[in-house]
């Protein structure tokens, strides 16, 4: 099932959304909200998965072309956000290039962000100040069922209910100096957007292996292809993330559980997914960086293909950085 | 004004509580919840304060005894809960016990919690795990309106709608180890518990200065009198804390800020707030920490008293730690 949320309010309106991303209908009649639809997902999903398959015949009532413009995040806000940092490969970079030891951790790394508001895949992006070393980070996420405390990885892996794809703007000026304190990322770390269409796992077919996306995240910078990188090499699957998540407290349903910015091995072929992933391989190779963070007006784009697969498998996140009143 | 809910579907339901605490009315016919009174305040706050007029007066419609049993906490969830740690002097002693420079930083210290689940006054707490280091952490905090992004102290003063008292329960082995990663405390922090009774500013009279509450807060773990702590040394009042936490984001109504653990330099006298402070005095003390961490079953009350008061400002928390499936 293909799902995304209408701007309308603060938590949208749920759209059950074609295949071929080429027209949607509202799911209203059924149930209001994406939220609402996790909190009562037994109850609603028999009903949105067969508006699903007439939405694809082309008979759902009121069926009408997909307007991207219109679509918001598709949970507008969410009670709980936790991203992980689930690409080992990006650590390392990290730590090499900076010369310090690798962040050693007997579990995921993850940290607790900002939910209130997951910005749409088209809204402008305020900053406070260019001077904060504005940065983009794409990743992919799950949304959840009410996972219990202490769940096993077989109970997380059934509470997934959604995967959907995230841009986690990180301002890495003031990330350097939070993350000396241990409170974790607060200033350098605000809202989030998000690309239009969450997936059912089983809409991924192939693609969704072992609680891993198989896909490849494309991240343009202006009219420049800044990475194409696969998002297999997850050193914890989400169900392993979601169990670190859920150790000493209970998930509700619309949680999102985050993977980190998606990295690779082979980087000098594919690329990166954020600038100071690029900025760490050019110190390494140079010893200085010559890759600058995002400045006011620069357009970020994000789009994942699942392998041979030519359409985006959660429709294209084209944000553009702004400063405060201009957007 | 005195705001409380009342345990009913997942956000409570309104009650406007009298001066002395002996009795509420339910505001429902005004505004169902806190949180949708928060995203209305201009518009509900005055006929929520004729109701509390009438309240005082005994003559509110349906106005009935305050059951205590049946109150939730003031905000049962919220969108969002960021902590500070806003008493330097707890900061110094924790470093000083483990012979490690205190922690350097221009700005408040700041992380942000698990904010979907606030458990009631007396609700049982429920961890995973005595191994852990089961803490309480004695606190204050406001619930603000909407806090647009980089405001000034003077727009954060005037966001404070409401004045709560909080149990910010930790995991103390678990923290040890997450304050490593820089990624802040995640396992280490499960939900809060509050108590039941929420203030607006004008409530507390001369006890709310300088956007701080110049309060006393007891702490009992089982019959001992752990503390009796005054809560006006805060470093950062908390219309600093609020401008540190919406330096880069926009602060949605409803959200929680915390002024961390209460910590007196007149420790010796009136005692600590949590177990770990009172484990860091006996550290320095006799160079090891006598006083255990929590067990299944031990029982902690929290009160706050105004100066020449004896009505607990924000009535009575008492919790029970409780094993998994025990409570």
């Amino acid at each position: 099932m293909k799902l995304a949320s209408r701007r309308k309010g603060r938590d949208g309106e749920l759209l059950v959304v074609a295949r071929d991303l080429a027209s949607c209908a509202s799911a209203a009649h059924i149930v209001p909200t994406l939220q609402s639809a996790l909190d009562d997902w037994d109850g609603v999903a028999p009903a949105l998965e067969s508006l699903y398959a007439r939405v694809n015949a082309g008979s759902a009532p009121g069926q009408s072309a997909l307007d991207v413009t219109l679509l918001d995040a598709p949970l507008p806000r969410a009670w709980q956000w936790l991203d992980g940092s689930a690409y080992e490969q990006h650590g390392e970079l990290m730590a090499k290039a900076f010369s310090r030891p690798k962040i050693e951790s007997e579990y995921p790394l993850m940290y607790q962000g900002l939910s209130h508001q997951f910005l749409g895949p088209r809204d402008p992006v305020v900053f406070p100040s260019e001077e904060d070393g504005i940065d983009f980070e794409g990743e992919f996420a799950v949304i959840t069922g009410t996972v219990p405390m202490a769940a096993s990885g077989q109970v997380a892996a059934k509470a997934i209910r959604l995967i959907m794809q995230i841009n986690d703007w990180s301002l890495r000026k003031l990330a350097a100096k939070e993350v000396k304190t241990g409170f974790g990322w607060l200033l350098s770390k605000p809202a989030c957007s998000a690309a239009p269409i969450a997936l059912t796992p089983d809409e991924l077919g192939d693609a969704w292996r072992n609680c891993r996306l198989n896909a490849t995240l494309e991240v343009r910078r202006g009219e420049e292809v800044f990475g194409r990188v696969p998002a297999d090499a997850m050193s914890y699957g989400f169900d392993e993330l979601i169990v670190h998540a859920a150790r000493t407290r209970m998930l509700c349903a619309g949680t999102i559980v985050g993977s980190g910015t998606v990295s690779s091995s082979r980087y000098a072929e594919v690329g990166s997914c954020c600038i100071s992933e690029r900025q760490a391989i050019e110190m390494i190779a140079h010893g200085s960086a010559q890759t600058r963070y995002l400045s006011y007006g620069e357009r970020v784009r994000m789009r994942a293909f699942a392998e041979g697969g030519s359409a985006p498998l959660f429709g294209v996140m084209d944000s553009t950085v702004a400063a405060p009143g201009a957007a």
